[in-house]
């Protein structure tokens, strides 16, 4: 028996999202089949989070168990060429006996990327939330800061979100501006659906001067989802990397 | 009568070219019909210059003439709207009487893009040379050193290429890596058909060790295509900017 770690690159605008789901095309359907095909025999395959329908992800990780006696290049190289063109999995290797993507991981990068001028355009659109109006930055680096650290996140998730805890951590919300496009970078131990997507949304309406910066402070004090910005469109956020502990990829 | 000056982004994926062509979907095709609807009487796109099939643009230029009474701005969101999604209108400007986009222009800058890692980019893909050997970059630079300066290309044109004059000027190649993506930045006063994407694949080939510093000298010198690399693919191929004398861009 053998544990895999696949690190994972996918353009989420043809999927409904990571989750298999039963006539849907999803990222995690598409790499079953391929696996299957190659170890010659079906595979659980256990993504570290799922991503919704239209988000990408540069690093998104997953792990399999298998009996099959195939190397990381071989395994790397047949994924790529089964997957193509909109799913590719970028490393490949083995994983200590028990690795687990989803359990292991500890922290998750996402990036939401914002383009801010009056056109739209043709060569990043597909990654991007098209705002045309001007945003005010600064204002939106100040409301950002408000939301790193230990929060109540319930004012920042989707109203079907199931989960029944809602306090994360976040060790970092940057927004930077290179020329037209602006970037926030959100990184924590754990998120809550949707809630990358609120929080762009938010710093968004923060920087178009529709949402004060107190209303950011009362939907963290008092969890209400409607002192929170908009949802901002999935096509901005991708998944960037799944952080895990250093023993977990030593073998890296 | 007004003459305006367009700037142009488009993915050139899904196009056969810049130039219209009978039956064929080309931008300035695209753009003549989306012009005709707005001004309500044709019009004749002038493009800096053509872009082959698959060839991609974040400033291709183009001039034209219309004795319609439009804004720079309502035109914009016009050409916008109506070329959507893989062709964007950047900036429409009044242009001084007889500015033409083509005639006028004194140089332009590609952007040649590589992705050189083992798997291929569903997510950048679209825009890059895919590359899965390493690559090394010093030769490639000093490869590229010799190409700076006035020199005769006639090695370095595609068999059909038509000029009877082949000495062109390169104030810049350039070779940068960022990570697993290269980038050839190219910029001259005129260049010849396929010259920026045999120039970029003879200097992948110098970075794949297939090709000397000598074959490029020979390829110069004696002006054989031989002696040149391989024409690298149209994706990797970007016109970035077309440049004009100050004069002609002083409303801007």
């Amino acid at each position: 028996m053998t544990v895999f770690r696949l690190v994972i690159e996918y353009d989420g605008t043809d999927f409904s999202g990571w989750q298999k789901q039963p006539g849907r095309r999803t990222v995690q359907g598409v790499l079953e089949d391929a696996l299957a095909v190659i170890l010659r025999s079906p595979v659980r395959l256990q993504g570290a989070g799922r991503t919704d329908a239209g988000v990408h992800a540069l690093g998104q990780t997953a792990s399999f168990q298998t009996e099959a006696d195939i190397s990381p290049f071989r395994l790397r190289k047949g994924l790529c060429a089964l997957a193509r063109p909109d799913v590719a999995v970028v490393e490949a290797a083995e994983a200590p006996m028990g690795f687990n993507a989803r359990f292991d991981a500890v922290g998750k990068h996402y990036r939401y990327a914002i383009l801010n001028r009056p056109s739209p355009s043709p060569l990043s659109g597909r990654m991007r939330f098209f705002v045309p109006q001007p945003l005010d930055i600064d204002a939106m680096c100040r409301a950002a800061a408000l939301l790193v650290g230990a929060h109540d996140f319930a004012g920042f998730r989707a109203a079907d979100c199931e989960r029944e805890t809602t306090v994360r951590t976040l060790s970092a919300v940057e927004v930077r501006r290179f020329d037209t496009d602006i970037f926030i970078e959100v990184k924590g131990d754990a998120f809550l659906k949707n809630m990358v997507r609120i929080i762009a949304g938010s710093l968004v309406d923060v920087g178009l001067h529709r949402l004060s910066l107190q209303s950011i402070r009362d939907a963290l004090t008092r969890g209400e989802r409607t002192a929170a910005g908009r949802t901002a469109p999935a096509a901005g956020l991708t998944l960037v990397s799944v952080f895990y502990p250093d023993g977990w990829i030593r073998q890296r």
